[in-house]
């Protein structure tokens, strides 16, 4: 097999097991079930991911990846970045299936050292991004207090990834944008 | 059987279930399982609990009882209701047990309608008593302003649990109950 069929093959895979892990839940999801989704034989899935153990750890790197990538597009340089990363986030919020996985990811961590490793480098090089925001707002903030905020307003935008899908139609019924820059910026700038 | 008999038989298949929830994650949680765990037989467990939702709503259910009862205890009415809020949270990171448990409970109200009433029905308690806190705090703050930073600050207190817990040894290294404060602070005086 070729270099880019394999890509293709495992990407096709990882496609299909997104779909159905955030539609079905940890529980009813299977080798099985992702090889019949994408019509292939189960032998065949597990040709690329030998185990249930690593395909998960492939999807959640590959949904973290991902985040990266867009969390890295952030950075513009105009000052406004802590605006941009907050619209981003909110964005990502109505990513129901994006949301899904990243609880998923949560879940999983605590009980697979290969999603957890994924998921402590996930953070720290969020917590890093953000750490640059809040330098470029407060340049003479000192490192670790600049880290610790960072750490704050990650767990902040984490966190209410979960209060805005269970309350979205109920108690978040005020601009939400608006309320996690407010709050954001008030974790920054609190001496 | 009688009512006595009936309330502490659902409590025993409840605290079973709960070790075996959080130690081996939902993919591996079945109503076999706990039944075996408990020296019961399956049609003995689904007496109590008819289905595997029936029982993890149940199980969700209870340890939402538990975290509003403590939430409850923390007004005491001495002006320092924030600080024994923020004890109390760092003190249940440490739960891990109790960590998993909700960050199931995040998962399964995905995709279960019960213990997604559940959880809305504890983030709408939680929020309202971190509202009286920050009312008691500033008094004359308007009443939707004090809900709006009330979900801010449950959602940055959720967040860190999953924070905390992936990077308790590493990018953790800091006071977390002084910086957990300083951050709510933050957010509750923020103009």
């Amino acid at each position: 097999m070729t270099l880019a069929k394999k890509k293709s093959g495992k990407a096709e895979i990882l496609t299909t097991a997104k779909i159905i892990l955030s539609e079905k839940g940890a529980r009813n999801f299977s080798m099985r079930e992702v090889a019949r989704a994408c019509g292939k034989s189960l032998s065949n899935v597990q040709y690329y991911y030998p185990s249930l153990e690593e395909l998960l750890s492939a999807l959640f790197e590959d949904v973290i990846d991902d985040s990266i990538q867009k969390l890295n597009e952030v950075i513009v340089n105009d000052g406004e970045e802590l605006k941009w990363l907050v619209d981003l986030i909110i964005s990502n919020f109505n990513d129901v299936t994006l949301c899904k996985l990243i609880w998923e990811a949560w879940v999983n961590s605590a009980n697979c050292t290969n999603s957890s490793y994924a998921l402590h480098d996930f953070y720290i090089k969020y917590i890093e991004q953000v750490k640059l925001i809040i330098l470029r707002k407060i340049p003479d903030m000192r490192d670790d207090l600049a880290k610790q905020k960072a750490v704050m307003c990650v767990a902040l935008f984490e966190g209410l990834s979960v209060l805005y899908t269970v309350g979205k139609n109920t108690f978040i019924d005020f601009d939400v944008n608006d309320a996690l820059y407010t709050a954001a910026y008030g974790i920054i700038n609190v001496e």
